[in-house]
Formats: structure tokens, sequence, C-alpha cells
């Protein structure tokens, strides 16, 4: 008899209209592009074809990964499926560079401090002013966040704020046998996949996730992936789309 | 100070694609229409508008409600807030007459015996033959129901099996003091409406209610209506659609 696996599945949003201004988005809430669409649909006909069908899916509150789950759901027909959110999948929280343009912001500050704040796993950018236009401060869907709002953050406070949820949230449906799919971003899948995978700190931030390719995992007893860095439902055209993402901004 | 009141929105889905074909649905999973689609954005616009903005919202498990409720929400910009979905929410189950012309049914078996299925309170269709093509026997979203998956159902049937998830799933969340959306169908809001208002057998069959128009019940402690029948955010647009549904099949 086989030993038992646990199924989980990645999918990051695609292109938000942000991504294709070539804003900084964090916790802004932009909806997705109509290629980001296109994108959501293709990574649910991977899932359908795939066979890998979702049981229950994890979203964050932002509507660009709500949407990627809704769509690629729709498109497998697991739209039926139960629905669980938490603001501990939101992207990284980008801090006073939201809504700032990438390609300014890297002429203002000059390529080591642009990459520090996007690479960096412990360097997170300014802190966002509060009741500023795009901070979060009044947003009702974190009303009950109290001091755990952020008002930026680096890697590693993503995954301080992610690994709680994956523990109590996302290990019970994958232990309950279900299929289980995050949908979610660049960061908090970064920040899962560095769990899953034990990388290291400096390695990690060289970790590119594309957008729209479902990420398979199996993993054993011990929530150890049993194939490292998991499966990609279309391997060719996620590495691909990974390496479109490594040379955003430049 | 003032006594404390419940805030329930309902919200039936606008046209799918078989209502603008008139075809007898039920539980047949079909997409919402272009048309659809705007309806849920125009109830979305009107959520946003009044105020009553849901803190968690209920669905069947059929698209065209899950779709209603994620266009509307998105649009009220309130896609993030939970979700729960039943099959107790689903439309009657319409058995044999499932994927069949309305106008032709109604030419085939004459006024009386169309009107007795379309609005009998406790005459059900005929059954739908297991394993044909628009049964639900081998769809996986009703795996778990047994002996409870429907063949076909009277609108008396619709009740029996949504009263329990009323009281253990939409109650609570009431009681907590939430403002709760349902996004459901013509029969399971009927069902819903019947109970709250107290309509008799005989005079719920001839109770339409539109497509894509909220209608907000405030519930006093005994969970009674404290405006008869409830408000609609947009009465005249309401009244109109209430008697074009009432004309559909004719």
């Amino acid at each position: 008899m086989a030993a038992m696996t646990y199924t989980l599945v990645l999918l990051r949003h695609g292109e938000s209209e942000w991504n294709a201004k070539n804003l900084f988005t964090g916790w802004v809430d932009v909806p997705l592009s109509a290629k980001g669409r296109a994108e959501a649909v293709h990574g649910g006909e991977l899932i359908a074809e795939s066979g890998v069908l979702p049981d229950v899916v994890h979203t964050s509150l932002l509507r660009r990964a709500i949407s990627t789950a809704g769509v690629a759901l729709d498109t497998a027909d697991r739209h039926w499926i139960p629905v669980r959110r938490s603001w501990r999948l939101n992207e990284r929280h980008y801090g006073a560079l939201q809504g700032k343009d990438k390609k300014a912001t890297l002429a203002e500050f000059g390529e080591e401090q642009f990459m520090t704040w996007r690479r960096s796993f412990d360097v997170p950018p300014p802190a966002i002013e509060a009741g500023s236009e795009f901070s979060q401060d009044a947003d009702p869907r974190y009303a009950d966040l109290g001091d755990e709002l952020p008002a930026t953050e680096c890697l590693k406070d993503v995954i301080a704020r992610f690994l709680p949820y994956w523990e109590q949230s996302i290990v019970p449906d994958l232990q309950d046998g279900k299929t289980v799919l995050v949908a979610a971003h660049g960061n908090s899948l970064r920040a899962l996949v560095k769990h899953l995978d034990g990388i290291s700190d400096d390695d990690i931030v060289g970790l590119n996730i594309p957008t729209g390719q479902p990420l398979v995992y199996r993993l054993d007893e011990d929530l150890k992936p049993t194939v490292p860095g998991g499966e990609y439902l279309d391997p060719v055209a996620a590495k691909a789309a990974a390496e479109a993402v490594a040379n955003q901004g430049r």
C-alpha cells in the first residue's frame, strides 16, 4: 500500500491593473487586469486537466487573489467548494512604497536601495503614514487586527504572520484528507515554499514564483514535500513565467 | 435606546443562460448570462449605496448564485467577507423537467399541468431518471448527501431541506450581530420569505421574488420582520421585476 500523502496546490494571482502599470501594490486592493483574468482561466484549465481537484480553497483578503480563485475554480468546475480567507495570506505590505511607480523609485533611490526593499529578507521599506491615501488604517476588513495591522513588512514579517495560519487553518484541512488550493501572492506563497522546502533566508529572496501556474506539492506524514520544490502542472510555461517575474521593474 | 434588530439581505440571482433560453433549470449548473452579470453588478451598487453592508454571505452550490454573490460583493467592496455555501440553498430540483423547454412543456402538457408543476405547493414534477443527462447522481458536490439527494422537489420539499440550514447556519450569524447576505434562488428565497412572514401554503405560490433586487429584512429579537415583507433597496424597480418574473414562460 502506498504511503498517505497530502496534496497542496499553490496558485499565485495573475497580472493586476497595477502590475500592468508597474506600481508597488502590497495591500492596495487593485483588480486583476484582463490578462490576469485570462491567466486565472488558464490556471483553472490546467487544474481541470490534471485531475488534481481542490476540495477547499484558502485566499487572502485582496481581490486579485479572490478573483483568481473564483475564476480558476469556476473554470475547473470546483466553484462550489468551501472558501476560507485570511489577511495572513495577503501580499507583503509595501509600506510607504505602496502606490509608487517602480521605475521612478529605482531612479530616485538607486539600484542598491531598490533591490534591498524588493528582495531583502529582513529590511522593510519605510512605514506608510497613517491616514495616507494607500494605508489600510480605516479599512473595515482589518478592523479586528488592532496592533497586528502592519504599516510595512519585510519577507521575515510575512513569514511570522503567515505561519500561524498555516498551522491552524491549512494543515487541519490537509490532515482531513482534503486537496487544498492556496490562491495568494508572490510573498505569502514564498513564505509557504520557504517553510515547506526548508529554504534558507538568503536563498528564498532569489526564488520567483510564476503567476497563474498551479504548483502541486505532495506532502508526507510530516508535511515534508515528497518532491522538493513541488511540481508545476505546466513546467515549461512555469519556468518562462518565473524568469519574467524576476525581471519585473527593470 | 432602540431595540436590537438583526439585518438580513436577500438577493436572487439574475438571468442565467437557460433563463434566457427559457429552459427548466433546477439543479443544472448553468452560468449567468451577460444580462445576469449586469444584474449582479447593479445589485451590488444598490447595496453599496444603501450602506447595508454584508458581513457574511451564504450561497447555494450553483454557480449562478455563487457568481451573483461574487460580482455583487466585489462591486460593493465586500468581496473579502466570509463565505458559506450549502446545497440547502439550491433552487428547487425540477425533476424530469430539467433541461426541457418551458414553452414546449406548456404546449405538450397544457396550462393546468404546467402551472401545477411550476406553482403547486406540494406536487413535485416527475422524478428525474438516475444517470440521465441532467441528473446530479454523479456530481461530486453532492457525494455526501446519500439518500437526501432529491430526484425532484415541490416547494414544500424545498422548505423542509432549507429550514435546518436557516436554524443551524444563518440564524447564528444573525445572532452574532452580522449583516447576512443570502444569495440564492427563486424557490429557496421563497422558502425563507414564507418562514419569516408566516405566509400560508396557498399564498406563497403567488409570491414572486424579483431577480437582482436586494431585499432587506430587519428582524426583531424573535426573528420576526419589523416590516412585513421586508424592504427593497429599489422598490419601484423591484415591483416591475417581480411582474416580469410572474410572466415567465408565457
